[in-house]
C-alpha cells in the first residue's frame, strides 16, 4: 500500500496584498476550508465612478462545500465591508466579538440580508472547532474596540493572523493586547505568523490611545467656544474620551452624521460606550445652551463629500442645521488616508476661512495610530516566534519593511514569504513555499452594478472625463447612399459652445466633407463612414485646440 | 489751495494667497506698477481634462500702461510658468537672476517668444530703480539655486517679499541667506514683510542641503547595484551633490527624462552646475560599465505618469532603454506635492515587486524641504522687525499658522493681514488695510485653449466621467410628426453593452414609450420631447442600477 501523502495547509489571500483594503484570506486543509475576514476596499482614482471594490471570489464558490465558516478580526470596513457581496453565493456561519457583528448587523440590515445571515458571537479567549481548525480569539487593540488576533490550530502546526493590531500600554477599556498569550503560543509553538504591515516603515512604538484624551482635555480648559470634533465613527474609544472630556468640563454631547449616530447607538446598547444621564441632547436643542457647554461629535474627519463635517464647512446658512463661525472650534481627531490630504485640508482652510479654530494633528496630538510600529511588529514577532513570518495587510513596500523586521527579530530570510494575491501559500511543519494560482482580483461596484463595469467602461469615462465628447448624427439614405439630414453636431465637456462656434462650424463642416468623401468613394459601408469621420475629426481638433475628445459618430438608416 | 492726500501703497495678490502655486502680486503707487513673480498652478481633482492654471490678469490689462516691469524671486514654474501667457498682452522688462532666466529663456522657445521677451539680468544686490520704486535683490537658499528675496522701497516705505525660502547655514554653493542684509534693512526700517508660508506649521528649521549629500555617501558606500536617483531637475544643487557622491565612489553619470536632460544643460553651460570631464555618458553607453560604476540621474520623483521613472517602472522591456531589476537600487529624492503621494507609493510598490532596492524619505533622509520651518520664518521676521505682516504663498491654514508665528515675534495682531486672492491692500507708514476688489480668479488651460474651459464644461466632465452617456437619436418626420427611424441607443462609459443586452434593450423601449407619449400628447415641440426623455430615462435608470448616466437625446429633422 502506497503512503499516503500527508497534506499542506493553504493559505490563499484574495485581497489586502499589496493594497490597501479588502482584506480576505482562505485557509484550507483536505476538505475543510475557512475565511479570516472578508472586505471591501476603496476605488482608486483612476476607477471613475465606481462606490467601492470587493475581492473576486470565484475561487471560494469554486469550493463553496468546503467552506465552513468566515472568521472576523474586528468591524472595520476593509474587514467586514465584503459580506453582504459575499454572503449571497456563500453563506456559511460568522464568527465574531460582539462589537464587530453588532456593526455587521447594521450592515446586513441595510442590504435585507439579516435573516440569512448566521451570526455567531465570539469573545477574546474563546476556542472554537471547526473541521480540521481550532481558533482562538487573543485579544488586540486597535482603532476599534473588540479586535482579535486568531490563533489557528492545524494538523501541520499553529498559524497566528494579527489581524490589524498595535500594543496599547494604557489602553481606555482597560484591555490591553494579549502579550501574556502570544507568549505562551510562542513557547508552544508557532508555525507561521501573518502579520499586519500598516505601520512597518514607522519607528518606535505607536502612542497610546490616551495621549488623545489629554489633548482634548488641554482643549476644553483653554476655550470657551463650541467644540466639534471630526473622528471615525467606529472608534468607540475615541468617542468615549471625547464624552469623558465633555463631562469633566460641563458640556452637553450632541451628535450628527448618519454613521456617527448609528454607530454611538449600537456601541451604547452593547455596553462599550457609556454616556452619562442627561448628557445627550439633540441637535435643535443646542441653541438652549451656551457655546461653551456644548461639544458635538461629528463624521467627516477624511473631508468627504457628503459627510456631516463636509456640509457644515461648506453648505449655505439654511441649509445645515449647525452653522460654524467665530464662536466655533473644531477639532480633526485623525489624519487623512493616503488620497484624502487634499480633501482634509480643503475642510481646514474653509473653516479657518469662516474664522473657526481648527486643531489637527499638525498642531496638536488629537491623533494616534490604530496600527503597530515597528517595535511592537517586533514585540509580536519576538513573543511568537514563529518559524515563518508572512507580511500581510498593507501596500507593497510595507511588506518589504515588515520583512526587514522580521530579520530583525532573527526569522531567517528563507523563511520568509512575501505574498501575492491569488497566490496560494504552501505550509507544513518544514517548509513554506508559493503553490498554484487561483482565479482572484477585483470586483468594481458602480450602484447597485457589482461587476459590470469593466476596463472598457472605464477606459471611456475616462476618455470622457479628460476631454468629453462630440456626437456627430447623420441620417442616410440607405438605398441611395445620400445624406438625407444633418450631420448634427453634440458636444458636451468638450469647449464652451457659445463661446466656440466657429470651432463648431468648422467641426461640422469637416464632418460634411468626411462624409462625402467616404460616399463619394463608392463606398457606403457605415463602419467606413465612421472610422473616417473619427479620424478626420481628431486630426482636425487636435491641430486646433491640441485636445482628444471622444467622437461618436452615430449613421440614422431612414 | 487744498493739501494732496498723499497716496497708498497698493499691493495685490492676484494668486498664491490660499492655494498652492500661481503666485503674481501687483504692486501699484501713483502711477507705477511692478509685478513681482508671475506663476502657474496645477489643476484641483475636480478640473478633470485641465493642464495648468493661471491667475486671470483683468486687473493688470486694465492698469497696462502702468506697469514697469515683472521682477522674479525664483525659476520655479509657481513663479515663472505664466509668464508665456501674460506676456502676449502685458509685454514689459523682466527682471530676474541668471538662472531663473536661463530656465525661463528654454520656457520661452517653447512658445517661440524668445524674440519678444525683454529679459534683465541681474543678481543678489543689484539694485534696480524703476518709477516709483527702488529693488534690492537680496540672496536667499530654496530648492533652486539663485533665489532671490526683494526689498522694495517705496514712496511710503520698504516692503519686502520673502519669496520662497530657507536659511541654509551649510548651503551646497556657499551662499547662505543673507541674513546680514535683512538686519541692516531691519535697522533701517521695515514697513511690511511679506512672507512665504508653505512650512509655517512645521516646528524648528529645516536640515541644510547637505544631509541629503551625506546619505547619498552612505547609499553609495554601502552597494554595488547600479544607483538611479529621482529628483527635481530644478534642484541644481541636489543633482549637484549626487554628481560628487558619484564622482567619489567611481561612478559615471548618466541622464534621462527630457527636463532633467534641458536643465543640466543650462545649468552646466551658466556655471551653476560642474560635472568633470569624462563623467558624463549616454544612455547607450551604460551597458559598457558594471553596475557599480553607474548613476542613472533622472525625473519623476513625484510619480509623473509622462516621466522616466515612470516610464521604467511601468513599461514593457521593448519600450525603455532602461530596465530596472535586481541589480538596481532608487532613490527617490522627494517627497510627495500634496495630491501626489499615491502616485509616488505606486512607482515605489511596483518598483520593490520587480526586486528593485528603492531608498525613499520614509526610510531616509534623502530629502530636505526647500521651505522655511517656524524658527527660520521667526529668525527673519525678528531681523526684519516689520511693522507689517502680511503672509503669502500658502493654504489657508499656512497663513493662519504664520501669523501666529509674527505674533510670537511681537508683532500685534492688529498689523498682521491675511491676504485674499484679488483684495487690495492699501499701506502706508501708519497702516495697513483691506481695499477694494479687483477681478481676479483662476484661468484654465487645455491644450491650447486659455479660459475656454469653464465650469459648464468641468460639471459635463464630472458628470460623464461619474456614470458615463446614453446617446438618444430619433429621426422625426417633420411634418407629420412621426418617428421616422429609431429611436436608436448608444452608450459610452455607462455598462459593458455586450453583457447587458436586457438593460440595454429596455432602455430602448422606454425612449420609444416616451417619444411616442409626448408626440401623442399632439406636442411635436423637441424640447419637450428631449426633457421627457431625460426625465423618464434617469428614472428608469436609477431604478434599475443606481446610476445617473448623462442622457443626451438628438432629434433629427428629415
Amino acid at each position: 500500500m502506497a503512503k499516503t501523502k500527508k497534506q499542506k495547509l493553504k493559505i490563499t489571500p484574495l485581497g489586502g496584498i499589496g493594497e490597501v483594503g479588502k482584506n480576505l484570506t482562505a485557509i484550507e486543509y483536505g476538505d475543510d476550508m475557512i475565511i479570516v475576514d472578508c472586505g471591501l476596499g476603496f476605488p482608486d482614482d483612476d476607477m471613475l465612478g465606481i462606490d467601492l471594490v470587493i475581492p473576486d471570489i470565484t475561487y471560494l464558490e469554486k469550493n463553496c462545500e468546503k467552506i465552513r465558516a468566515i472568521f472576523l478580526t474586528h468591524g472595520h470596513e476593509d474587514h467586514i465591508g465584503a459580506i453582504p457581496y459575499v454572503l449571497r453565493s456563500i453563506n456559511v456561519p460568522i464568527y465574531g466579538t460582539r462589537l464587530t457583528l453588532g456593526i455587521l448587523a447594521q450592515k446586513l440590515e441595510e442590504h435585507h440580508l439579516e435573516k440569512i445571515a448566521q451570526l455567531h458571537c465570539i469573545k477574546a479567549g474563546t476556542v472554537t472547532k471547526i473541521g480540521a481548525f481550532t481558533l482562538e480569539a487573543v485579544r488586540v487593540n486597535h482603532s476599534i474596540a473588540d479586535s482579535v488576533a486568531y490563533a489557528i490550530t492545524t494538523p501541520v502546526g499553529t498559524v497566528v493572523f494579527s489581524g490589524d493590531f498595535k500594543i496599547d500600554i494604557t489602553p481606555i477599556d482597560g484591555e490591553m493586547t494579549d502579550l501574556t498569550r502570544f507568549g505562551e503560543l510562542g513557547k508552544k509553538g508557532v508555525l507561521a505568523l501573518f502579520c499586519e504591515s500598516t505601520n512597518a516603515e514607522r519607528p518606535g512604538f505607536t502612542p497610546s490611545e490616551r495621549i488623545v484624551g489629554k489633548s482634548l482635555d488641554t482643549i476644553f480648559a483653554n476655550t470657551s467656544k463650541r467644540v466639534t470634533i471630526a473622528t471615525f465613527s467606529s472608534n468607540v474609544h475615541r468617542v468615549q474620551q471625547i464624552i469623558n472630556a465633555s463631562e469633566k468640563f460641563g458640556r452637553k454631547i450632541a451628535i450628527t452624521g448618519r454613521s456617527m449616530t448609528s454607530v454611538v447607538k449600537a456601541a451604547t446598547a452593547l455596553g462599550y460606550m457609556h454616556i452619562p444621564e442627561g448628557m445627550l441632547i439633540g441637535i435643535e436643542e443646542m441653541k438652549r445652551f451656551r457655546p461653551d457647554q456644548i461639544t458635538l461629535i461629528t463624521t467627516g474627519s477624511q473631508g468627504e463629500p457628503m459627510s456631516a463635517l463636509y456640509r457644515m464647512t461648506y453648505s449655505e446658512h439654511e441649509r445645515v442645521k449647525v452653522n460654524l463661525g467665530h464662536d466655533d472650534l473644531v477639532v480633526i481627531s485623525a489624519t487623512p488616508i493616503p488620497g484624502n490630504e487634499k480633501l482634509v485640508s480643503g475642510i481646514i482652510n474653509e473653516l479657518l476661512r469662516k474664522g473657526v479654530e481648527v486643531v489637527y494633528n499638525q498642531v496638536a496630538d488629537v491623533h494616534v495610530s490604530g496600527h503597530a510600529c515597528q517595535d511592537e511588529i517586533k514585540l509580536l514577532t519576538a513573543l511568537l516566534k514563529p518559524r515563518f513570518f508572512v507580511p500581510m495587510h498593507g501596500e507593497y513596500k510595507h511588506l518589504i519593511s515588515n520583512k526587514a523586521l522580521a530579520r530583525q527579530v532573527g526569522i531567517p530570510e528563507d523563511n520568509i514569504l512575501i505574498p501575492e494575491i491569488g497566490k496560494t501559500i504552501e505550509l507544513d511543519a518544514r517548509s513554506i513555499k508559493a503553490g498554484q494560482s487561483v482565479p482572484s482580483g477585483k470586483v468594481l461596484v458602480d450602484g447597485y452594478g457589482v461587476g459590470d463595469v469593466g476596463s472598457v467602461v472605464l477606459r471611456d469615462r475616462k476618455h470622457l472625463a479628460q476631454d468629453g465628447l462630440i456626437v456627430v448624427v447623420v441620417a442616410i439614405d440607405v438605398e441611395g447612399g445620400y445624406v438625407l439630414s444633418g450631420p448634427d453636431i453634440v458636444s458636451r465637456g468638450f469647449v464652451y459652445v457659445k463661446e466656440s462656434e466657429s470651432l463648431m462650424e468648422s467641426v461640422k463642416a469637416a464632418a460634411s466633407n468626411s462624409i462625402e468623401k467616404t460616399l463619394g468613394s463608392g463606398n457606403c459601408d457605415y463602419n467606413a463612414i465612421k472610422s473616417n469621420l473619427r479620424d478626420d475629426l481628431t486630426k482636425l481638433l487636435y491641430n486646433k485646440t491640441k485636445r482628444k475628445p471622444m467622437i461618436l459618430p452615430i449613421i440614422m438608416d431612414v
